[in-house]
């Protein structure tokens, strides 16, 4: 798209000038040969009168863009926007050089009114809104980012693991193993501390050998593993619903039926959860709670207060019923 | 965000007037009273100076922005846009009013330089575009809207499935069923008619029984209906990745070995073929050519030829090996 400026370059002649000819302005001061020259430049050059609607924008970071634990995020924040009259920009950046100066370009240009950045942030890209002055907030940002003067909104996945793991122990489980990824991410640490927290509240021994880690997120092979380590539980805990449907894969693969030998639950409400056959039960942030990030992100840009940062804690979870989760079977007395 | 007119009316003045002024350009017909109130007027109103880039809009419509089914589409558009240097806005509309009248304005005001519709359109929306001056671009557009005069891009699904129906073919199997959703949808008539095509191509008698139709596209379900009426096949060709997957469910589940047992080819490259244990063999579009998208779209807005309509057939396809096809078991003499 052409601009004024541009067409003014073009024709080595001022700005002001184009602008008198293209708004349509009666003038006395331009000639109607340059009026001429400027009109044909603007058809030539394809010069479209637009009047800019205001704009979020979507960053997901360095993951798939098909990844289904993300793109539930970007179907919330595009109503929400929405419902606001924004539009909303979708950006898949990487950490790759010109990846990054794509985004920062659009950052510079201030032609979107703010960001939501969701993904999995490092430091450069910290620093690339720590020194911008576009509004912004982040997603589901890890503790470890958590500082004063970042704009943020994060969830309370350690409550959310103490709750999902005190489901399991409200149906009367005890043995409840915990299937989670790396412990160098918050999600997956919190997770740990809330499933460490529900055992310690509710007086049931803590037994190490069940909890399962993962890098890979690879809930077939963690599931697969307890088997060959002949680990004794009748619920698990997962950390999110690609690690649980991988579990209840393996599961369903050797015969074990799910929920009336082993209880599952999860967290999250992907898409995942609806094709599961039974569907996934889960405990899941509410789209009202994540619309959040949306009124947030538009009270930063309202306020423009360069001082003002703001920070939200979700901790409100619902409860996706889904079929994967029974009461513990009553043992046979011997 | 305010423009120079929205300023222009807030004041009462001209908006040549306050072009002068926010452009900074020395002018001795303004009034140095004038100029501080439109200084003023555009602080008050939060007028920023912004130089537009170009960009498209990928519209899903009337389906869910977490079908996985459509965000792989919205991952490639989106690349391929970035590649062009465009931005991309992405729009969830749904046949309400409301909705289609966000879209209309959308339209209108010609902000955004190209459309990309992708879901399931209908003729509100058809005619939305067919009388729109802005450049379109339907995307997988069915059979029956593929009129004169619309531009679309569209996918041989007969071609896909008779590929698919002789890959399980190749692999010696001749008891092939077909799982899919309903007929009045264009790419389950296509996926019928290239799965007979490949029969009578192959010389292998059809057998009629083995054609199973759910209108929920539920494959869990068409499976167990196979089973009940005790249907006699060694492989089946699903629709869609999100059929083949629940047949996959319910084959595990009565502890049917896939592949050993039953072979299932589906169609696309949706992240249900990657979570999936084993991973579903599919023919899928690749990326490149679903790109063509936007390249398509680029021509038609470069050339602006109000005559020149542009549609292309995608008729390439690839394989994603997967695992969950083999060559049928040869049985055992008797």
């Amino acid at each position: 798209m052409v601009t004024k400026k541009e067409i003014a370059e073009h024709l080595g002649i001022s700005r002001t000038a184009v602008s008198l000819v293209l708004n349509n302005t009666p003038s006395s001061t331009i000639s109607s040969e340059t009026r001429n020259k400027i009109l044909q430049a603007a058809k030539d050059l394809g010069y479209r009168d637009v009047e800019v609607s205001p704009k979020l924008c979507f960053v997901l970071y360095d993951r798939d863009a098909n990844d289904p634990r993300y793109m539930v995020h970007l179907q919330t924040i595009e109503a929400a926007a929405s419902r606001f009259n924004y539009g909303l920009i979708f950006m898949n950046i990487t950490h790759a050089p010109e990846s990054l100066s794509k985004l920062q370009r659009s950052l510079d240009n201030q032609e979107i009114e703010g960001f939501i950045i969701s993904g999995d942030v490092d430091e450069k890209l910290l620093n690339m809104f720590r020194h911008s002055n576009t509004p912004y907030i982040f997603y589901g940002l890890p503790l470890c980012n958590q500082e004063k003067g970042l704009n943020f909104i994060a969830f309370d996945d350690r409550k959310l693991a103490l709750d999902a793991t005190q489901y399991l122990m409200s149906l009367g489980h005890t043995r409840i193993a915990l299937f989670m990824g790396s412990l160098d991410y918050d999600i997956h640490q919190l997770a740990l501390e809330g499933y460490i927290q529900a055992h310690e509240t509710n007086g049931i021994p803590l037994d190490k050998s069940l909890i399962q880690i993962s890098n890979d997120e690879n809930g077939y092979e963690l599931c697969k593993r307890a088997e060959k380590l002949r680990l004794d539980y009748t619920a698990a805990f997962c950390a999110n619903t690609v690690i649980q449907f991988g579990v209840l894969q393996y599961l369903q693969s050797t015969g074990v039926s799910v929920p009336n030998d082993v209880s599952l639950i999860g967290s999250g409400l992907t898409e995942l959860v609806k094709v599961s056959v039974p569907q996934l039960t889960t405990l899941y942030v509410p789209a009202t709670e994540n619309e959040k990030a949306v009124s947030l992100l538009l009270e930063i840009i309202n306020s423009r207060n360069p001082e003002g940062t703001s920070s939200l804690l979700i901790t409100k979870s619902e409860l996706n019923e889904g079929g994967t989760t029974s009461p513990r079977k009553q043992e046979v007395l011997r």
